[in-house]
């Protein structure tokens, strides 16, 4: 093995040969990212030495912070003990109890989990596994998924065919005839003059004018992120899931709520669905916090509603023969153990719920900002929008305001002209106030540069 | 948390709460799944105290065996100072190691690593690399893949789409519009009185002739196995890939190599795809034995030639826009390292080539048995096909002697009717004739038990 690490080395090797996601194909090799070489709590270290605090928490998913050493035991002695059993033959203690934890945590009788190696491959299982239900029941044309502008459910075919990248042209193909999307749900974007309840109407009567249109008989389901994160952490006007899991009753449509990133903790419960939003879905999306990011791990939970309708003595011999050599992985799962194991012993979801009014008033503040034109979140997740120009001006605000918030101690997540962020849960108020006082100063130096640089902000 | 973890309520949660990979829907609920609890090297041990050796080594991928603690020390380490890291925006140095080392590894100019997060993933990536890049190239229509009876190349939606699992219908939907299947190419197969010679002119012209017959126009890729692994250890003629490597070339076809069970040691060499099968392919699919299972991983190794066919001034300023939360995973990475650095200090590659020979040996002599009609394999994999009867009688005879064994202690994998082994790449020469020894025994009794249940095994 190469033994040369030095920097320079290292920069030449993740330029020449890791292709990473969202890679720009025109400055392919010529990155400078930067390199994390370690962490601990909310904060992350560079090369150079610099202290971060790591504002998306990853990409929404290190709840406990870094560096937790009760973590890396778990895995390490999980490892030791048992580092693979195949789940297509076997099980495991660790895999089965995980099973059963998650049911326990998932809301009303979602008790069938099915482990993937992340949200991509729980989406894609999930609409794999409707699939094969409608062919069982004899219902091969309910097949098409009614999805919504700006939601991001995954990046294998399927699931990347339920996702919408609206702003920039996709090179990719899609799987448009078994697609239906609905437009935007949020809010902030309604018509001058139009009340939020009015727009709550119109957009849950998307989803039935939809179903009406393309036929209840060919509508299998309704896939939704309660809050569509990385389309711009938007949130629906409330009681919106509500009446659309009605809707979705009235004309037999399944309702998948993704989870990914409001699960485990992120508004303070294990899934947000039941308690924040008063659903029972019939499939649960989740995925990220489950291992805290430790371990690539992902889970699709279905209702015994749905598995009683093609099971036993309804079943017609089949099989389920999908799943993956990692299904149930042991190290995964005891990563995930731990992290349940730690949350409750630390309060951790009590506290996401005590520090959250903090969060949101600090958030809100940042809207009396010049080139801030909205913020929004809910729970540990926020987000603010500046400009809203075109697409090479709004690429340039949200680039500036990362590059001075990363001068000044802070990652985030620029999604063009929106700043994300989704700390570790563990973060303290002092924590919360260090990391918004930054964030504030970035935005008025970004801001400072922008019109030095003669750029009209919306 | 539950504490209450007797044997009767973990087996209870892991019938009630975990869907497994290929779950039988009609039992689904009534299962007695043997529990693995732990491991020592090509050994794994079962809640009532049976030590078994692990002829699947896992999945096909616990190359270097169970209760590796140089493994698990790598991940507990890198977990301690960094579980995870945003590989959108950021990279860190283990990732961009390991990219390296992979290709460093992989043959020609196969220098850019896509991360996944297992081998599902990576094919799905790797056929979605090419819808980006024909419709970069202005090639919308080349979609096409034409892959061959019994491949398996994954689990997703679009990698399921090009496996086939011929004989037990499938109940979930795939795309049959992009995707065209070859015939059979097992020489075991082929029809009496033809030579072996006859028979490969005969698959390298089904797939110029699929080609010829779609259009050259509409065929983007070849995706192949160098043996086919699942669909029951299938060798295809010598001198097969190479000529359908020059038939690909021939009518501007990529061609893809799975080398999720042939890759990391399995035939003795990092990758089979140039040193056994004369081929350097555009893209190579790996997982499994890249982190020795310890951790999910995958990789999709694109060379520089389509890479450089789509990057730079020719982009279009395109943004390759997938990719996982999971991609580079830093612990995966680590568990990677370690396992790249133990096979080179102890010699794996050159371990397995020395005990080939003798795996192959023992392997012929199962050839003799009354029940067996065909043995095959290559380097440390292998295939007894017992009886070729209706579906029910050899999934009778495959489970019987499945049963057997285990009894005797040893773990199949049975596969309808044939028993697939692939055992840690670490196991010795007297563990190789332990392992044939109880395989032997095992198939005499379920031979002598079938006969006395009056059934006539062809």
């Amino acid at each position: 093995m190469a033994t040369d690490t030095t920097q320079q080395s290292l920069s030449d090797w993740d330029n020449r040969h890791f292709l990473h996601p969202w890679e720009g194909m025109e400055d392919l090799g010529k990155n400078s990212r930067t390199f994390i070489t370690g962490g601990q709590g909310i904060y992350v270290t560079t090369t150079d030495g610099q202290r971060l605090i790591d504002g998306p928490g990853g990409m929404w998913c290190v709840q406990l912070g870094y560096g937790n050493a009760e973590i890396a035991e778990a895995i390490a002695q999980q490892a030791k003990e048992l580092g693979y059993f195949s789940p297509f033959s076997n099980t495991s203690p660790v895999s089965a109890r995980l099973a059963h934890e998650l049911a326990r945590r998932a809301p009303g009788d979602l008790n069938h989990v099915f482990f993937t190696t992340g949200g991509s491959t729980a989406v894609d299982t999930a609409l794999r596994f409707i699939h094969f239900r409608n062919n069982l029941l004899d219902k091969p044309r309910k097949k098409v998924v009614i999805t919504r502008r700006k939601a991001y459910h995954g990046s294998t075919y399927l699931s990347a065919s339920v996702s919408d990248t609206e702003r920039t042209r996709v090179w990719f193909d899609q799987d448009h005839e078994n697609v239906c999307f609905l437009p935007d749900v949020n809010p902030v974007r309604r018509r001058a003059g139009v009340s939020v309840e009015a727009f709550l109407n119109e957009k849950v009567a998307d989803l039935e004018n939809a179903i009406l249109t393309l036929g209840a008989d060919r509508v299998a389901a309704f896939i939704a992120e309660p809050i569509l994160a990385s389309g711009g952490v938007i949130v629906p006007p409330e009681g919106y899931h509500k009446r659309c899991l009605e809707v979705c009753r009235r004309h037999d449509v399944l309702y998948i709520s993704d989870e990914v990133v409001t699960g485990f903790g992120r508004l303070g419960h294990w899934f947000a669905s039941e308690p924040e939003f008063d659903i029972v879905p019939d499939i649960i999306i989740c995925a990220k916090g489950l291992t805290c990011g430790y371990v690539p791990m992902g889970a699709c939970i279905i209702s015994d509603r749905l598995i009683a309708d093609i099971s036993g003595d309804k079943s017609k011999g089949a099989v389920f023969s999908g799943g993956f050599t990692y299904s149930g992985h042991p190290v995964a799962a005891a990563a995930a153990l731990k992290t349940i194991e730690i949350f409750e012993r630390d309060g951790i979801l009590e506290h996401v719920r005590n520090v959250t009014p903090l969060f949101a008033e600090r958030l809100a503040t940042l809207g009396k900002l010049p080139i801030v034109n909205s913020t929004r979140g809910k729970g540990l997740v926020g987000c603010v929008e500046c400009g809203d120009n075109s697409l090479a001006i709004d690429q340039k605000v949200g680039a500036q305001i990362d590059r001075r918030c990363q001068e000044l101690g802070l990652i985030l997540r620029p999604i063009v002209n929106m700043c994300v962020f989704s700390p570790p849960l563990i973060i303290t108020a002092d924590e919360i106030n260090k990391m918004f006082d930054i964030l504030e100063r970035g935005i008025r130096i970004a801001s400072d540069d922008l019109m030095r640089q003669g750029l009209k902000i919306a």
